[in-house]
């Protein structure tokens, strides 16, 4: 994924694109491909009775997440509210989900990796609420 | 769609569900089929150079409520200040639709339509935020 | 959802939209909220680890329909070939998720729901391949 | 992205997952992106109104290659079927893409990548349908 190449051919963005907006779109796309298969192996244990919370939040992250890294690629017509409660969104379900997944990051490793997508997504949501202009 | 039914049989809804929930992942389900339908629109529009705010909205509004509506209709392992951001997010951009929409309602019926979807989503995810226990 | 106004309302749809595609697009959006739901409902009953493949299906059939809904939804740059493919794929997993749904239809009420949603949007993908010029 | 880890980790997938299904998912994860990007970037351009076919192929592709990569990732409850017909309509969409965009690839930085993104997606579907055992 090249989103820097991307954004910097983009007529809309001037110059070199922010390096959080791109990170942010980037740690989307990984979080949410990784909570899909987070939610599919926690499916195929054996204690999956166990594991319902843990799958359900991996589902609304991953659903999230690809919304608003598709979002935070839209420049052309981009209203900065609406990406900023993305973003808000998007930290919190990311909060959410590494938290559960951390719980049981020590007996599964699908839930350990999925617990550093999130908290990888997380701080980078945080970053393009911080760092870009007119989102706050 | 037949949303209460669905609710209804949910080992982990007590009762009759909430008419706000129901009503909300109905509105999210309309309002994301018809953003995309208008985005598509106006895309073929003569005048489409004038609308690509409108189509960047649009896009935007279909994404977030598409997992509005997935969010909301989890209740396995709910997450209420999940939901509830998302809600906010939602109604964020159901607003900033509406409005670009009403821009040019007289000129295309599509985003006269539109505008309507928005509005009902936009009102149901305000409904749902206040009627909710738990969301605030 | 009025897709039949938003449709005619569209530049490039010439005159009355075909029914066979408004309904299409309907059913894709009806049978994806539907596979969500049923999904979170077998998550949460007490023999969840006999419903594995019911939510794995579910999911995938909600993530395909919403792709088609939406492809079926654009006009403006259409490519009938690709529809047709997407309506071939969307008709199977159709079919597959009614028939594992109806393996416990009398059991769980949202199962007997959700595999009436599946057979009612395999019916109108079908029909659509069938009905839409270019398509075949 | 660490797709072979997470895969390594599901219970149902014995060994070392296949190469093909891994570099499928990603690449998937990637095209999507990069889809909505261009299809962002094109609305931007001036001359945006000999853009609307990449636009909507663009939207297209994107909808495709998130809904494959999702399906692709689960193995809980697997349908080798479904997948199939998955990668049939993905591969179809981004040749489409790919060929719409190669037209404009010497005026739009944007547009070439995005071919590449498609050409490489394209490629990743034909490898995962031509190598998984059971999927033809």
């Amino acid at each position: 994924m090249d989103t820097q190449s991307m954004l910097m051919s983009h007529p809309s963005v001037q110059g070199r694109p922010s390096d959080a907006i791109v990170n942010c779109i980037e740690q989307c796309a990984d979080c949410a491909a990784t909570c899909i298969q987070c939610a599919d192996a926690c499916l195929a244990e054996d204690m999956v009775a166990d594991l319902r919370r843990c799958i359900s939040l991996d589902l609304d992250c991953a659903d999230i997440c690809t919304a608003t890294g598709r979002i935070a690629s839209r420049h052309a017509g981009a209203d900065a509210r609406v990406l900023h409660l993305a973003l808000q969104a998007c930290a919190e379900i990311c909060r959410s989900c590494a938290e559960e997944c951390e719980r049981h990051a020590g007996m599964h490793e699908h839930c350990r990796i999925c617990a550093e997508a999130c908290r990888a997504c997380l701080r980078s949501c945080e970053e393009a609420m911080e760092r870009l202009p007119g989102l706050q």
